[in-house]
């Protein structure tokens, strides 16, 4: 039963790119509906790619001094209340615990949607003197907003992420803190996930609750919208002053500490999915993928053929290697694995044996290429190499090919009429002009980019005197 | 501010082993308590040795075929209520969640207090043929249980934990895995830990809500208590039944599942602390340490001493290896060193230098040893190995000689009024004589040890006819 859903055709993306999108979710088993309305349940391959991105996050992380800890999952109310902004952004899509046992709470107390007022709970409480400071925890959990739409991986009532959360003694030492994190999310997305993403600031209106900055990396799909794949919050000494967190310095002053944020979280898994997919599915970069190569016997009953498979399994035991050795046959093995997003695959039958060599096949561009056996090993890495190179490479000529450039308000509306992908253009930095471009239009700002250009002197939608470079798209 | 905490002399054991155990507990700072009651912070100290502890479980799982996966933290009312025992056992101690957003829930819902319901939705959809079989997966998460009197790791309201969920197509296969995950868990105590233990089964009233068998490990801390370190049950097609999990087996018939699950949680920290810790703190074995080596060192101001400590720590790359080069003093130092239970401590000075040697200080017995700089890599390598080695010596010894045998009421009643400890007794394996014991002494069964000893053919509390012998003890 299960071998059935699988090679059944997925709809194509030019035909309908969200069924196909739901489709590659279910068909390559990352994860499946529960009957917990508005949350998934992670499959082994969903969950095998979510390891592997901890890890390597992970890592990097603590490679920069991050520390793990674990908070509470509950936020008492009042707790929840304490900084003005904050909680208005998140008071409207909380869930709420009432009820302990047979007995109803004293005080109700949400299901954390982010844990910064647990943090700054803990750190009024840890932080006393200069000496305490840096903290830079990081803590990797489950999280729950309480969203009327719902999609697998982009939006989730629950979803996993890592939320890290520091406190320093100078604004200075949390805004590098801040530029830091966002650079570890975009080195990772370029460098593992093959994802090239363009880094800038939000503007006020798209800013996280309670933040002073906002810094984001946001990432192109194949359908031309974007999605916001990691974000970094500086936010001054603002819940250090609603929440009391003072320190002794070295000039023997009392101090507010400042604080940043910053969150990355299985909401990247479905911008691996729609950066990198095809009709054929999943197409995973080697960096992240769970199994990097699937051999696949041709013949197998045939003598020797799943011994040679077996033997060649052996050999390349340095990479994440599987036989596919089920009784199915190899046209169908072949669909699975390229449903599953499987890098590289191996073909090895009778008359290749007697040859002395196999056929490995890209996942990525569906090239062919001969391999002798006596070069397995060294051919693999370095086909693993290229793949995940060509992939960045082939997804970084689609982010720029689907960036546009607009200088006037027909320019805007026309490019967001006909073409999907971003649209750079100069804006006068006005909240209301921002608004209106998203009430009339749908399209958001992204960010206003680090790598900022002249485009004009004016605001490409009103005509006001321009301020920043923004980057405007179509979201998820 | 952080030093003064932690060098401060903590409560002793002879004198009062709960304070001695929350003092270790915060001086060590492996957590802290929080302003969400029931609920701790899992500090940096702590977190880490529970990432050991991940790291490690879950490479024997996975080796034993078993697949990660990530199901709701959310159970509704009427999936907890399907399966009768289950419900009565975990009703009572759960958190509800009665609104999402600004509006009530249509059902209520629970915060998983274990997540067997979940799963078995699941499997229902996911099941069909025996080709689906078996399903043997995990889940590392927090779950909440409404307790009212909580203990750092000991009990908490809500606490982190794996929770392996398996069906198979046979009731043997159900029972093979239900043994096969204890034993994982006993040598990763006795391997990892050094923390021997008792394997056995559960008495029919101390069972798992809803299992037909519950196996158990047992562990004896230092003050003679039991703490239950891990349990697997055997769901039999109970559960199956309940949720009407069903699959097509090779003979074309419709079948049930059997089902087991399994679980080891943050509560094992405690165990550490308590079989392996001592007046001076914690006491860490060496392959869960966060670090193993701490080098000290002495006269850190005179010239080439922090650099030869720096040449140390690289020269041991090999281990979890740090230099305390902070200002505080050596003898300091050496308390934090303590405190924190790092098996080595590493002293090298300007004399040592001159003799090339330093000196080695064991944290499991206070041992010091001359060590040839030239010797440094292998002899560290030794003496962690030797750490390991004597910690298990040590606790297994305190396991054997903390074990008493009673076989009539007097010397029952006799050994726990004047000893503390495992006491072995014969059992008429009847509920009744079980809950008096329970009631009148406070004592309970620990498990029916796998290996049964045949003590006498009378219940040694009340005489009837014996039918198993019980491992017996004040509980955790
Ligand atoms: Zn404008
Ligand atoms: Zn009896």
């Amino acid at each position: 039963m299960a071998e059935k859903k699988l090679v059944e055709a997925i709809t194509s993306m030019s035909e309908d790119f969200a069924q196909w999108y739901t489709d590659v979710v279910k068909k390559a088993e990352l994860i499946d509906y529960s009957n917990v309305k508005g949350c998934m349940v992670i499959k082994p391959a969903g969950y095998a790619i979510w390891e592997n991105i901890q890890r390597q996050l992970d890592e990097r992380f603590k490679a920069t001094g991050v520390e793990n800890v674990y908070m509470p999952m509950f936020i008492p109310e009042s707790l929840l209340n304490k900084e003005k902004d904050h909680v208005e952004g998140f008071a409207p899509e909380v869930a709420w615990v009432t009820h302990g046992g047979l007995a109803p709470l004293q005080e109700r107390m949400c299901v954390r949607p982010t844990s910064e007022t647990l943090f700054c709970d803990f750190y009024k409480g840890d932080i006393h003197s200069y000496r305490d400071l840096p903290k830079v925890y990081n803590q990797w959990c489950s999280v729950v907003r309480w969203e009327k739409e719902t999609r697998p991986f982009l939006r989730s009532r629950e979803f996993l992420w890592q939320e890290g959360h520091t406190a320093h003694a100078t604004a200075e030492e949390a805004e590098a803190r801040t530029e830091q994190m966002l650079n570890v999310y975009a080195d990772f997305c370029e460098e593992v996930l093959a994802i090239p993403v363009v880094k800038g600031r939000k503007t006020e209106k798209e800013k996280f609750a309670g933040a002073e900055a906002t810094y984001t990396i946001e990432a192109l799909m194949h359908d031309g919208k974007a999605l916001q794949s990691g974000t970094s919050h500086n936010f001054g000494d603002g819940f250090a002053k609603a929440f009391g967190i003072q320190f002794t310095d070295k000039d023997n002053k009392l101090k507010y500490v400042y604080q940043t944020s910053w969150g990355m979280s299985t909401r990247i898994i479905g911008a691996i999915i729609m950066v990198h997919g095809d009709d054929s599915g999943l197409v995973l970069p080697p960096r992240i993928a769970p199994t990097q190569v699937m051999i696949i016997p041709i013949q197998q009953k045939k003598e020797g053929v799943l011994d040679k498979a077996y033997e060649l399994r052996d050999r390349l035991k340095g990479f994440k290697v599987k036989v596919d050795d089920s009784d199915k046959s190899p046209g169908w093995k072949f669909s699975e694995q390229e449903m599953r997003g499987i890098p590289l695959r191996v073909e090895i039958g009778p008359k290749d044996i007697e040859a002395g060599k196999c056929v490995i096949c890209r996942r990525d561009n569906g090239e062919k290429i001969e391999v002798a056996l006596d070069e397995l090993e060294s051919k693999v890495g370095e086909l693993l190499d290229q793949v995940q190179a060509d992939m960045l490479a082939k997804a970084r000529k689609h982010l720029e090919s689907h960036t546009y450039v607009a200088t006037n308000r027909e320019e805007f509306e026309k490019l967001f009429a006909e073409k999907s992908g971003f649209v750079k253009a100069m804006w006068c930095g006005e909240r209301a002009c921002e608004e209106e471009i998203k009430e009339k239009m749908s399209v958001s700002s992204r960010c206003m980019p680090f790598h900022q250009e002249c485009l004009s002197d004016k605001c490409a939608y009103c005509g006001k005197p321009a301020k920043k470079m923004v980057y405007w798209g179509r979201a998820y």
